[in-house]
């Protein structure tokens, strides 16, 4: 293919590292239950595909996400494809760790909310005590030599409380990385933000030791925003992306919470601008393509629309 | 509503014009003929959700495009609503301005090609031929007082011809607006442009004497990228951005050239950047989902399936 033509722009970073959230985010939303087997293969599908670092899923309870309950087993069948710093698996407790450590898991994430109502509804705690309950998470996980991801929530905007004062984004997310987190990810999760509100919260970030360098970004594409707000994210070197091959997936307790960025919109982006992703895209496109049909509906991705057409 | 948060950018325009396109460059995509008064009523809403700058219709011979085979009907409707400098009309030849004058329409669309394939498909002739064709109808209509926009298609790729050199497309622009134009429409019609290319092109013109100024962008979503691509033709200083209610249209001749920006989804991140469109965005939604009833299917427009759900 010889689109899109290559032009570069001084701001971006030379390459991005797509953290893939297809099997975790995505799937958690989805309403079928997919097969185990069928979830590996998709794994295994993404990595081949180049996506080097993968969120594989979720320990948590199956009560509260009944479609990753099969977590032990996925990780089981993946084997080595599970293992190392760059296949990440949601924990969000101690009980989730210990599930992660017995599967040997080289990497985790924790989730939290910059809201009080949302730290409620998805963990049932205030955020004060989501975050005492996340301390001896990392802890240990630390102490397993573990790499730990945090996620905070909810940090353009949230549905039940409007509008989300940045300087409370940027002290939930400094509480959270003090507790030794190696990487930040800013989650839209109702895909309410737009690019000036992207810059002002990187840059209070910043502001506060917390540089892009060590902060994700991850949209979702509710409102429409999701890659403009991207390219400003990268534009002021941000330099790890969220995204979910297929534009699979959101978030179950979050209202209007449809759709993460499609990996595919944000490859085809990233191949424009001549910043490597290291993803070939073909055989992104036929895995989306090959999902959708095991779902049973198509794909929300703009570029797989017109490519697998 | 009190989302999305509002938080400027420098770069940014403290204004832009939006240059509606649904009427036309929607319509004529649309499988269904639209009865000529619901095109009248959809036109008056337009303008009545804040719209100022719409495009109401073309002067296509009806065996190229019938769906608007009923533009001396439409404008003869319209009235009032049709006359000024703020209500274009599509005219491909001499032939087209004759209707549109006897409409007495105070603005016309001229509509070129910066590709030698697109315009013997589109045109029937080359890109020397037709710019020869456009001379005296850009000659009269502005010896009748009217404003003329030049829109340029196929400026970021082709569907035949692949990568479309920048220098081409500056080549075209420049020899339209040589004509005597007002203002450029840089069209992305198969919308696989991205922002590095975005931004060299604006620097090439540019440095040819079309300032931004002077250039309106038209993004299509075929790739997902055109609001990324808007966002960065905003920075650099454009300030008209062609937009489609509902995200209706494309182009009947270009393969895959489905999907205009949707002007919710632009006005949705004008709001969060402070940047002013004049637009209400519930008025807009509102007609949105009034058009897809006419239409018989949903609107592609993310805004409108979130605010209307």
């Amino acid at each position: 293919m010889d689109l899109p033509q290559v032009a570069s722009m001084p701001t971006m970073p030379e390459a991005i590292t797509i953290y893939e959230v297809g099997p975790r985010d995505g799937l958690q939303n989805e309403k079928a239950v997919v097969p185990t087997d069928v979830k590996a293969e998709f794994v295994r599908r993404l990595v081949d595909a180049g996506l080097e670092t993968v969120e594989t899923t979720s320990f948590v309870p199956p009560s509260w996400i009944p479609q990753l309950a099969d977590a032990s087993d996925l990780l089981a069948q993946l084997g080595e494809v599970c293992r190392g710093p760059k296949r990440p698996v949601l924990v969000p407790n101690e009980r989730g760790l210990d599930g992660a450590l017995a599967a040997g898991v080289g990497a985790v994430a924790i989730f939290g909310s910059a809201t009080e109502t949302f730290a409620r509804k998805n963990l049932n705690r205030s955020v004060e005590e989501s975050i005492r309950m996340f301390a001896p998470v990392v802890e240990r996980a630390r102490d397993a030599g573990l790499w730990v991801r945090a996620y905070v929530s909810m940090c353009f905007g949230d549905p039940w409380e409007g509008p989300v004062p940045v300087d409370q984004v940027v002290d939930v997310s400094r509480r959270m990385m003090d507790l030794g987190c190696d990487q930040l990810s800013l989650g839209d999760t109702i895909g309410v933000g737009t690019p000036g509100h992207v810059t002002e919260l990187l840059a209070a970030l910043d502001a506060q030791g917390i540089p892009a360098q060590s902060t994700a970004v991850h949209f979702h594409d509710t409102y429409g925003q999701a890659l403009a707000n991207t390219v400003t994210a990268m534009g002021h070197g941000v330099t790890v992306v969220d995204a979910s091959t297929g534009g699979l997936g959101g978030c179950p307790y979050a209202k209007s919470a449809t759709g993460n960025l499609a990996t595919e919109d944000l490859v085809w982006m990233c191949r424009g601008l001549g910043v490597e992703t290291g993803v070939d895209l073909d055989k992104l496109v036929q895995t989306s393509t090959w999902m959708a049909q095991q779902l049973g509906r198509p794909s929300p991705s703009r570029v797989v629309k017109a490519l697998a057409g």
